[in-house]
């Protein structure tokens, strides 16, 4: 059975994209300047590919994917869940489906799981879909990749994640110098 | 010469105490509920010991470590600078040397740099002169002891850095069950 798995990059600060939505240097592992991706960079990546079977996204999240590049440039063929109001007239782009779900974060997890099948969900941003999965106890695991720099401001990952208290087990770091990928299990208490 | 290190331990959600001040947990890998230290975290914990030559922090931090526990319970033997707007009449504790600085940041860690000499000033709280160091770009080093725990809410490192962008360089991770110890050379851009 696949993992719903919280999947983002994240400066020391906290911050997921800088003021604008500016990217801000916080892909640079994945996507590097030089082209070049480092070893450890690679293994995570790598991984990444291989283990996920569904994305879920924010419409947020879609505009701005969309307005970039289309979409064009992902590496992951996977079908992609956007949590959203309405759905846009114009919607698939590249060899990426998009399905979008309008009623609630359960539902489209629960489409993505089924989509998924034994692989993972990946919930890849923005803050709003993370901080609605995190309140409701979704998640089965977080992996952040936390970038060595502080950015001052911009959007932070866990602005309003409520006040219950959330056990992590980390099971996994694995460094490069762009990124420090660190994965949590979250620990659920009955 | 030595280096001015901010050197605290935070919630993956940012946080280095819960709400009124609760320790939440963030000091275990310090002080173990079991009270046996790990590998990891006594290589941490003997590291700073032997390398801190001041410790400089603010005045609540000073306030709650003194209803706490008087300080008697810290194992650092070296003077500590407190930033603060005036002078509590009950000051020594324990074997600890408190000396209050009321003139600013730079005053305070100037004065704890020269009592200092060779080793090391750990800034270890908190928030507020975090970030006042942060802010006054003065900080050579930082270690944050990422402990692995979402708590929600309570008293943020990163609240106000400012927005400036200051890059960082992870120079060394080591795990423990209870923390992740991060720690980071600052980049100095001329």
């Amino acid at each position: 059975m696949g993992k719903i798995l919280l999947d983002m990059a994240m400066s020391l600060d906290g911050f997921i994209a800088g003021p604008n939505d500016e990217p801000a240097g916080l892909h640079d592992w994945f996507f590097p300047p030089s082209g070049s991706v480092t070893a450890g960079d690679a293994e995570i990546i790598d991984e990444s590919i291989r283990t996920t079977g569904a994305i879920v996204m924010g419409r947020r999240s879609y505009d701005l994917g969309d307005k970039v590049d289309g979409f064009v440039h992902t590496p992951y063929r996977v079908e992609h869940f956007v949590l959203s109001h309405d759905v846009p007239e114009q919607v698939a782009r590249g060899e990426t489906t998009f399905t979008f779900v309008t009623d609630g974060i359960e539902s489209v997890l629960r489409e993505a799981k089924a989509a998924a099948g034994d692989k993972n969900v990946a919930v890849g941003g923005g803050a709003s879909i993370a901080q609605q999965c995190i309140r409701a106890g979704l998640l089965d695991e977080i992996q952040i990749h936390l970038v060595p720099v502080l950015l001052g401001e911009g959007i932070r990952l866990f602005e309003h994640p409520g006040a219950e208290r959330i056990k992590l087990e980390r099971t996994r770091v694995i460094e490069s110098p762009f990124a420090t990928h660190l994965r949590f299990r979250v620990v659920k208490e009955n």
